[in-house]
């Protein structure tokens, strides 16, 4: 029999480790030298010093002896689609051989080859495709991701979409956030009438995703190829009075004033910001709205704006870095490589990366109190380490030290 | 009892496969539909059509049948400088949160503080400390890499990083091309005396590096921070005398005539190349020296001016794609994702990148009879992928498609 007044659950101890905890409240990466980590039913219950953790932790503890690695926050990639059909490798092969733009729409590429893979696949084969990608992801610690829909642009096929990502999470061990993002560009049936299916969006198909529960916020991808802030406007106000929580595409080519529209709407993010200004940065500032970093995206099609990263610093934006992995302009699977291109192409400090791929990034999903960081109370997610400091995570390229990943405790 | 006068060693044939050949006579990939590679003592008997393999090759053989997978020849990484000590993340993240190159220098950072770690490393040290970026490059479908001597930089030591290099060789399924780079940089114990070091590089140790079997090749850096072109004309003398063929770092940071200088000596390679004129471009092609392109470095030390990558197809050159693994300007160990910088950044098309990782890189580590394409009497030196277009392996980053390496033939 065991003694006293002991849980029915027994802890799970990580001990003689070194914590880059990224708490709030630190400064810095909140190292914690000769830590310990320890966690009941899921949740972290004791994130410290070793010698601070009450004895009464250990009575009957699963006891892991870390030989002093390193452990991070599970890392979280916040901004993906990663659910889609097929790839664009044949286009990016044209465009390398000299293919211009309008030769590759001839030969049916773009975005419109993803929506008409996606519609031709089945929920299954979505899942099946998608897994790779995943797992690509998870192999480097990442245990939140969020995913984004936006290449089914009609009901049916959006909805098929995000219960494909939702199917993802009873596959592996990770959390995933879900979001709608119907007003991702004007599907071909459309004829060019943006308003028309911005009004299907924000209707009749919101109503259905949120009827069902499939999504945790809503997107849109407001830009000159895309949708006007007059029609984001009305995805927005659909989604608020559905209480779902938005985000936007805002800033990537242009300046349409997305940044400060998300802001306006209290966005959970607003991601990509090439071309924000300062305005901008600051309505996101007092919105508390994340900026997502989308390094990606910027390497692959070549772009040369960079986001405003010191702006951000000066006006306290806080700063988030994802993958944006999608098959036309970010076939990009690995956080730990966005995280040194953001060093290398945006001079994001290791702490920003760092901080933009755990405390931040789960910000920018609403998961602010539930992961992202080596705190009590939170979900024991974990990444632990085979490095010298923290600073290996962001410098190399191509490499994962992963040593081991906890997701809830296990 | 076994029929007939079959040789004492059966084939592995891998079937029902797509072939990119790279086959030197063929026109782009060599792409063979329902193809076949049959080996025999680690070396492929056939490659092409699986309907025009010999019926006798079947006979006993261990089929293996590749479900409509692509095989491509194994890669080679022809540029690494792999064994080192340590690792410069913390003069990365210094740089990150705005150090100047004084700075860095003064906290003991820079090229000296891995000639101090190598120096500190026992030759044991050392392969341990480079078994997992090889394993890095393995799990890509490496079958060859090259590695560079270098951060020693006296005789000991660079014998040390010779036979840890060799080393490699026996505890992984790979082929090792071993550099002798001792004209890389100047030791602290010179005093700034470039002229007496070379003395000892093209004397002393090149004589017992030599003796001692433990280089196949002898490479040099030309550059205003490193050694001037008469400098390493003394060295690719001495390596002439010792029947070893040259190599070169050239025109990375300016213009010194390096390429031209590699031309002249027949060198199998001069590598970088940022700088390099139209005369040095036509120099390598005349001599068959060929051009080794190293993005990785590049994009990590954020360097603006590009490879001519145009002038080098207008001569004809031959162009490789290689990590430069190395532990200041380029900590990258993906060939996958080397590829595809070389096409983002330079604008190489698919083929120059595949051509670049297999047959021109065997072509540049002096091995173009025995590797880098599959092609009868090479070694069966074989990766195959779970993709539907070689494109793939260059368009995507940080996702690895390996389904099966093959070294030798197992
Ligand atoms: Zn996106
Ligand atoms: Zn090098």
């Amino acid at each position: 029999m065991m003694a006293g007044n002991q849980s029915a659950t027994s802890a799970r101890i990580w001990r003689n480790a070194r914590l880059a905890t990224l708490a709030e409240a630190a400064t810095g990466l909140g190292i914690v030298e000769n830590g310990a980590i320890a966690a009941r039913d899921g949740r972290i219950v004791f994130a410290g010093p070793e010698a601070d953790m009450p004895q009464a932790l250990r009575d009957g503890a699963d006891l892991i002896d870390c030989e002093g690695r390193w452990i991070t926050p599970g890392l979280i990639d916040c901004h993906t689609h990663l659910v889609h059909a097929g790839n664009r490798a044949n286009e990016f092969e044209m465009r390398l051989a000299g293919a211009t733009y309008e030769e590759v729409a001839r030969a049916g590429g773009g975005i419109v080859s993803s929506v008409k893979a996606l519609r031709a696949a089945s929920q299954s084969d979505l899942v099946a495709q998608t897994l790779p990608r995943l797992d690509a992801l998870v192999s480097e610690g990442v245990t939140t991701v969020e995913v984004k829909s936006g290449y089914g642009l009609d009901l049916d096929n959006e909805a098929k979409s995000l219960r494909a990502a939702r199917h993802l999470a009873e596959l592996r061990p990770v959390t995933v956030r879900t979001t709608f993002l119907g007003a991702h560009a004007l599907p071909p049936e459309a004829n060019g009438d943006k308003d028309a299916y911005i009004d299907l969006v924000a209707g009749p198909m919101l109503d259905r995703i949120a009827a069902e529960g499939l999504a945790d916020a809503v997107d849109g991808f407001c830009e000159g190829i895309a949708f006007s802030t007059a029609q984001i406007t009305r995805v927005f106000d659909a989604a608020r009075a559905k209480g779902l929580p938005v985000k936007l595409h805002a800033d990537q080519l242009s300046n349409l004033g997305g940044a400060a529209l998300a802001a306006h709407y209290g966005a959970l993010s607003a991601d990509h910001l090439e071309y924000t200004d300062d305005a901008g940065a600051a309505a996101m500032a007092a919105a508390g709205t994340v900026a997502v970093i989308l390094p990606g995206a910027f390497y692959f099609i070549r772009e040369t704006k960079k986001p405003p990263v010191e702006l951000f610093r000066r006006h306290g934006v806080r700063m988030a870095v994802a993958t944006d992995n999608n098959p036309g302009t970010s076939p990009l699977t690995s956080l730990l490589l966005t995280m040194n291109m953001a060093a290398t192409l945006f001079a994001m400090t290791v702490e920003e990366c760092l901080a933009g791929t755990t405390r931040e990034a789960a910000r920018a999903l609403g998961l602010r109190t539930e992961t992202g960081t080596l705190e009590k109370g939170k979900w024991a997610d974990l990444a632990i380490w085979d490095i010298e400091s923290p600073a290996e995570l962001v410098y190399r390229m191509g490499f994962n030290p992963l040593h081991a990943r906890i997701w809830r405790g296990k």
